[in-house]
């Protein structure tokens, strides 16, 4: 039985379209610098907003009608919601989908029972998969939401809490690897503090490293060979997010020997909230060689919290796909739309609109970027900029044989710089208008 | 010639001492936890703000009215400047200095006479350190204000630009270790970017490693054993300002293999405009081994760029000094007054009420803070808190003595984890205002 | 039977009282400018925060214990728990509460249902209130946490859910009428909107004209005569809150006509979210002629969203206590704690910390605040500061007596303008420090 | 002579045109809706950014070069900028300009000389105007720069200060009155305060009050029929401005019945600093019947200042447009590029670049506007959603035939709103990207 009988499989049907339940700019098959669109985006739906949201927020409960659903904890109803999300999933033609341990299935009396239910909807998932071809980017388990974790998973204060989320990690990791993940993600939920006066910051953070190197430690034992990732996000739902933004949960890796078996989870509006661009962190996390995956979605930029709103503008998915190219690609990882209808979208159909216009926003920014690359016209511009330091002293200078005495000497006998160059930033903005037009 | 003849020395006179020029709270001598105040607090007055600064802001010029100064670039008045200089640090009994080597001493038309100059002038700052006893907590060089270093000084496009920075290091390392400074500080100036789409990240990231790399080569070989510092600040003036907050700054020196070399100068302002307290900060980087020093002022937490006020917030002063202490204390750092009297504090008097209400503030700040750590109030309640990784499952976990699989046993046999216990910490900000009333 | 019977009622011991029960600064009786402490504080305690808060935020549901509470909406639990209130109340020495209809009632199958228990709830608060003499110093209705109110109470595209909301406030204003309340509160829940490309704006603020108008003529119309107030608060729940500070609140009743039936009730984290601080709103309603009451709390600056904290700080109590007594005190309103203890703060007990700590640093403020008056110490400094407008051209000004014309015959004649002074701020900053020491 | 003689009067080319150098978008006669593009827009260049701006910013001076310019305070050197202004004016195709009295022509040594300066260049002004055809959109007062309005100008605590600002707005309107200017408007400067510990609001307000109604009087007296406007901005340059929004603006305007007197020039970067979108601000003031020009910038989110950068993303220039459209459009208003270069933007043409780009994209903006209003696809879609007003229990509501009691009557009766629907964000979001396209 369908629940979305009146929606057909969201189709291609170009920019001239005027269908909103048409694609008019992801065209999966579309090749793009000799990639199709679909292997470039690798898009995928999440399970929580998608199908565990209400549209609750903390001045009122949820909106949102999903008359699949009868509202109860039963895994009945929780395998047929399953089933309901890979109809959305083939009707989006998303070829991923990621998902919490507790969303896709709800929590027993005891760890045991909780286990054995998460298996219980996993043989459907299993089943899904196989059926429809929709692959599992991720898995990950909800290690912030029961009260049990108020201070923290493995950063609680509570010994038993740690333990407690190890065996949840256990499972959560079993059950992706059964599914084939191609990624574990670890999002550091109330991993933080709210208050450094009954803080020992130092203690949690060594136990989160111990906790990460079991983690490491297992997924070799079982056989598990997907990617591991970490998610900055900085403020919420702790007032101090240990992995604030991508320097610091690489700062954290390498201080706990992890970098070499963690890339990053880079969500937008967790960079903005953070203070920076979403193209920043991608850069950074590239830099690092820790780009691992996105969640793509977008802030209010006047608000001050996560509002995972679905992204649609168009300078914002340029800019993510942009680098996303220019570091070779996502990998293992996807475009996976961590992201949320508004709590007035209260309808099944908003959740299609909502996913049609960040897909095609998406797909319409990584056809803007590769244009843009095809000219060569930012990497060009970027190129030449830096030209001095390809010869003379700026070759001197990166190949590490010159010091402070030398430079010393270089600039007394010149005596001034050579003159620098307009950083252009004006004309490069509009350069970017120019792509955006005419894609 | 006195500039402050209307101004005695300022003293100690006690809490209840109505007169504005005086401490009632910094009594130099008085020990806390076994050193003086002055042993602990290490104050230091900066050269920019108090000297150079003039109240001039985006939408007016300079309004400070300095009698002593005759507003040219002369050698003279530069050195006239200095011996002012000492007598107002005389004056507000302040043990240390700090400078950027142009605003002591003004930019010749070249790199060998601005050489020549600033020479000139460290000879007045030398005479004046024996003469009066004030010591140099750390000399720094400023790579930021000339329009030379419009794009980056270490992290320009400009080859020529990174060898004239070079050269200006060098010649402020000299100095500095000429004249005794404890510490040589790097604060990034325009060491990031305003615009990605004209930024190569990685090759500017690479230049500033190469020359951090140059800096603690030259220090080796003249000797200089003071302790480099680089200082955290994001947005300003650059867009994205590579050294963004701590843990940024601790992966940059991670990732370039400069760990060793460098610890950190944190700036409260610069905290808070990255999203941290100024005490996560401080129990940051004292958790990376990485505390140096500190820029004690304070922002608007209502205005988004670097207010640089004199902090007088006792929570603030308690909270900074509370962390020092933890972290055993600031070394060769101190705290160090990089602040400025407001446009409309235009007379030379505004300059001792601030730094003297400042000095109080953290001065009872430190007596709060020990006064808490000698009633173990933080502390103790934090012990508690984590005790249950003092023994059983926690005190394994620590050990590294067990996996997923362990924990997962642990736990299934158990069931659900003992009860958690209140954060308490509404009883927590009672007890420091308890600690605040009582001081 | 309590439920708090280990807890005894809350007793002034002064400030070097260690007991974490014990008022260390509320001395009700103690005497400032005339008044008793009770009598300027006029402190309140909420429903919804204290009895209906779970601690539920986005990530996670409710951590609250709460023994007496069995978490059915029976209007035997909502009656038990008004008994219990009323407990809490009294030993917290408390003169006032607030609610909101949907908070002391749990809403029924009709309105007519709804408004039935709501009557039956009432009828314990009366006999509460007799019992105690605790008294009620605002009711409210919840126009926001239904689903119905989705779009706005006033102001949604709905006309039913208007009707709705009408007939909601007249139940409201009757039981707040019935129960003595002294005044009657709009905050403006979802009175504004997500999206303006789906909103209307002129015609929901034309709507809620029209509302307002309809309460006040029912006030008259059944003889009530408490003050109305409205609550400025911007950003949350919707992304504009057409109410979004003390000035917009001002300028939307004068448009409508409304200026003389309404005060505000200023909240202090509703106020730095919208950018200013609280003695700025304060000091501008009273101006304004409009400072009706206050909602005690405290937003963490480093935050983006309304946290409702306890405020402890005694910068913030003593300037809101300042401005308080500028402006004659709080007429019907008063100190109202719309706040919460924080999720991890989940035993009953911590409410009591909760209170006493920031019950304290009101009483605490309300002293330094009445101490620097004594002295005249600001006002005196202000006074003085304007004095050119006491006479000269600065009188004739005032006095409207001259033009522009006139203005600059004077200043022709006269060349350049009196020397400004400085505005001493941090001089200032320091004797309020000097305040805080000595109270 | 020529300063810009390497670039041609820029033309309309079309979207396809590579050249740097052309518009894309603004082609000045090109109908829309009825009036051609060029009256739609009303574009004006202001003089300051764009010939008096260095470059210079907190942390160094200016780095611009402006070869036409000798660095002088000399008249010679304002009247030659001045026709150097008119050649940039013309070859931008730009049909207005808008300038403060103090960057056209220097200040002199007392007030007499200045107006004297001021007239000389003005003769040049109006020579200029009338060779060329470019016409003054304002003139306005610079009353903040000067160090003598360090504490404000009307709002000053010095009678002399607020003297002399009287006399220099008398000037500057007569000389706005002499080019023709088709507005005079007020930017509130220094108008606002640091810190509320030395500032007495309420007088402060007072004296801003007298002041407009001096202006308004001196108008009338001279016959200059120009709209008046005030600027709503807040937190820069002073901790609080007064005029901090486009409420704040309105609130103070009907306090002192002015609300006759003045419109609004709405700024973008300054609505985003207050916390609002800009097309909220042009809502808002249209729904006042003040909407009176726009200042068209835009800022960086992600930073806490003013950065006065040059807009070219199409969905606030889409915006922009839409709710100018809606209201009528600018009236004797226009755009006004109040934006600057970067100061890595250092070069002549890089001028011309960020006009160019800025221009476009207000005339993309338009025609994007102006095909969503052809459509009615925002309009139609609201009108249908708030359709329950038009009649039955609505339209009686917005008939003010109805209380709360007759409301109560319909509901009991009723007993449950008619359902909700879906607020559409996510579908109204995409619509606007099919815009974008296919423009």
């Amino acid at each position: 039985m369908s629940a979305f009988s009146d929606i057909p499989q969201i189709q291609y049907e170009g920019p001239q379209s005027d269908n909103p339940l048409a694609f008019r700019w992801y065209n999966p098959d579309e090749m793009i610098e000799g990639k199709s669109m679909k292997e470039h985006l690798r898009f995928s739906i999440v399970y929580w907003h998608t199908f565990r949201g209400t549209g609750a927020d903390p001045f009122g409960p949820g909106t949102a009608v999903r008359p699949w659903d009868d509202g109860t904890d039963s895994v009945e109803n929780a395998q047929n919601r399953a089933r309901v999300a890979f109809e959305l999933f083939e009707k989006l033609q998303a070829p991923y989908y990621a998902f919490h341990d507790r969303d896709v299935a709800p929590e027993g009396s005891s760890l045991a029972e909780s286990n054995k239910i998460f298996d219980a909807v996993a043989d459907v998932l299993e089943e899904e998969q196989k059926r429809s071809g929709v692959k599992l980017l991720w898995g990950t388990a909800n290690m912030f939401s029961n009260p049990r974790f108020m201070h923290g998973a493995a950063t609680t204060c509570n010994a038993d809490v740690f333990a407690y989320a190890g065996a949840q990690v256990k499972k959560a990791m079993e059950v992706t690897h059964r599914l084939g993940g191609e990624n574990y993600v670890f999002w550091g939920g109330r991993e933080g503090y709210q208050n450094l006066y009954n803080t020992d910051m130092k203690r949690e953070l060594d136990h989160l490293g111990k906790f990460f190197h079991m983690a490491v430690d297992y997924a070799k034992q079982i056989g598990f060979t997907g990617q591991f990732l970490i998610e900055p996000k900085p403020k919420e739902p702790t007032k101090h997010q240990y992995d604030s933004d991508a320097a610091a949960c690489m700062n954290f890796l390498r201080s706990y020997g992890l970098e070499n078996h963690f890339k990053l989870n880079l969500e937008t509006n967790h960079a903005t909230l953070a203070g920076h661009t979403m193209m920043h962190e991608i850069d950074y996390a590239g830099m690092q060689n820790a780009l691992g995956s996105i969640d793509a979605n977008t802030g209010d930029m006047l608000l001050g919290w996560d509002t995972d709103q679905f992204g649609t503008d168009y300078y914002l998915t340029t800019q993510t796909m942009y680098y996303i190219l220019k570091h070779g690609g996502l990998g293992s990882g996807g475009v996976n739309f961590d992201a949320k209808v508004r709590r007035e979208s209260f309808e099944p159909i908003d959740l299609f609109y909502a996913h049609i216009g960040s897909m095609d926003a998406y797909a319409k920014g990584l056809k803007i970027a590769a244009a843009i690359r095809a000219d060569n016209a930012i990497d060009g511009f970027i190129s030449k900029r830096y030209s001095s330091f390809d010869e003379g002293i700026g070759a001197k200078i990166e190949a590490g044989s010159v010091g402070l005495a030398d430079l010393e000497t270089y600039m007394l006998e010149k005596g001034e710089v050579s003159p620098n160059v307009s950083g252009r930033q004006e004309m490069l903005e509009n350069l970017v208008n120019k792509y955006i037009d005419r894609v």
